[in-house]
C-alpha cells in the first residue's frame, strides 16, 4: 500500500481543508478574482448579511461580484485579510465537507493603520470536483449581526 | 495494515488537536455549557487569573461556572470568541498531550461592534479518555496580566 | 512498511510546517533570542520593512538582533505575539517549502492592555536541515506598507 492511495484519513481531510482556506482566502484578499471564483462550484450560492443578504448564485455572478469589489478595494486603497481559525471539520455521508470557521476580517485603509473590521463565523459546505474542494454553499455571519 | 490501525503519528495527533480545540472552543463560545463541560476530565482544573485565580476543579463545577457565565452573557448581548492559533503540541512519555495555544479573545456587544478583549496563552494538558482527548488542566494567561 | 518510514504526504508537510512555526513563533515572542535564531539556518536572510529595510543576513547577526530587541521589549514592560493563521504551503522540486502566512501581530504593553499592532503577511523558504526545517529566507510585509 503506497501512500498515494491509502483511503483519506480524518486528519488527512483536515490538512486539505486548511490547504483549500489558505489558498481560496488569500486569492479572494488579493483580488484575484476569476482563480477565487474558480474557488467555488458552477452552482455556489454564498450569503453574507448585511451586506450581501440576497444569495449570490452562481459562480458567472460570484466572479462578476467579485471583481467589482477587488476593482473598487484598490481604488480606495483598502486591504481586507480573512484570518480563519478554529476551523471544525465534519465530513458527511455524501462526503461533502462540513467546515465551520471563525474569521477575524482585519482592513487596512492607506494612512490609517490596521484594525479588526468584523469577527464572523463562516459556514462552508465543501465538494470534490475533479479533485479539487470547492466551495458549494456559504454562510457567513457577522456576530455584531447576530447577538 | 490498514489506515486505520496504523500507530497515530505525531502529525495525526497534531490534527486531532487541531480538531478538539475547534469543537471544544465552538462549544464554550456558543453557551453550550453542559456539552462544553463534556469536553473537560471528570476530575479537570482550570485557572485564569484574575477572572479566575482559585481554580475550579471538577467538571459538575466547570459546568456550573459555564452555564452561569454563558447565561449572564446571553442577558447582556455578549459574545465572545477565542481564535486559537500558533498551537505548540508536545506528546509526553505517558500519552497526555501538552498544548500551547495563542488565543486572541474577541468580544462582540450589541451595538457596539467587535474588539480585541484580551490576548492570551492558554496551557492545556489533554488526556485520552474512551478514545476522545479532553482538557484535564488548564492554565489560561492573559498578556496584560503577565508582563 | 510502518508509519515512521513511509514517505511524507503533502498532509504531513503541512503538520510539520504547522509545528514548526508554533515554536519558532513562542521562542521568537518570548524573546528566548539564541533558541529563536537556531530556527534560522546558518546563511538565513530577513527582511521586514520599514523596520528592516536592508536584509539581516545570518544567523550570528540574526541571534544579535533578536537578543537585543528582546531586551529592549523586556526594559519596556512590551509583549509582542505574532498570530500566524492561513498559512499556504507549497513544496518545491528542490524539497523547500514556500510558506505564505497571515501575521497578526498584537502588542500588549503594560497598563495599556493588547491590541492589533500590525497586520503582516510572513513569506518564508523553509529548508530541512539535520531532519528540521528552518527558515532560510523570510521576507515579511506589513498591509499598511505595501498598499
Amino acid at each position: 500500500m503506497s501512500a498515494a492511495v491509502r483511503e483519506k484519513t480524518y486528519e488527512d481531510i483536515c490538512a486539505e481543508v486548511g490547504r483549500f482556506y489558505a489558498r481560496h482566502v488569500q486569492l479572494m484578499d488579493e483580488g484575484r478574482a476569476e482563480e477565487a471564483a474558480d474557488t467555488f462550484t458552477e452552482e455556489a450560492s454564498m450569503v453574507s448579511p448585511p451586506k450581501i443578504s440576497t444569495p449570490i448564485v452562481g459562480r458567472a455572478a460570484l466572479a462578476a461580484g467579485l471583481r467589482a469589489n477587488a476593482d473598487q478595494l484598490a481604488a480606495d486603497g483598502i486591504r481586507y485579510r480573512r484570518c480563519y481559525s478554529t476551523i471544525l471539520v465534519e465530513v458527511r455521508d455524501d462526503g461533502s465537507v462540513f467546515a465551520r470557521s471563525y474569521v477575524q476580517v482585519i482592513r487596512t485603509e492607506r494612512d490609517k493603520g490596521s484594525y479588526l473590521h468584523a469577527m464572523c463565523v463562516c459556514e462552508d459546505v465543501l465538494v470534490r470536483t475533479d479533485g479539487e474542494l470547492k466551495v458549494a454553499e456559504r454562510v457567513a455571519i457577522r456576530d455584531d449581526d447576530s447577538i
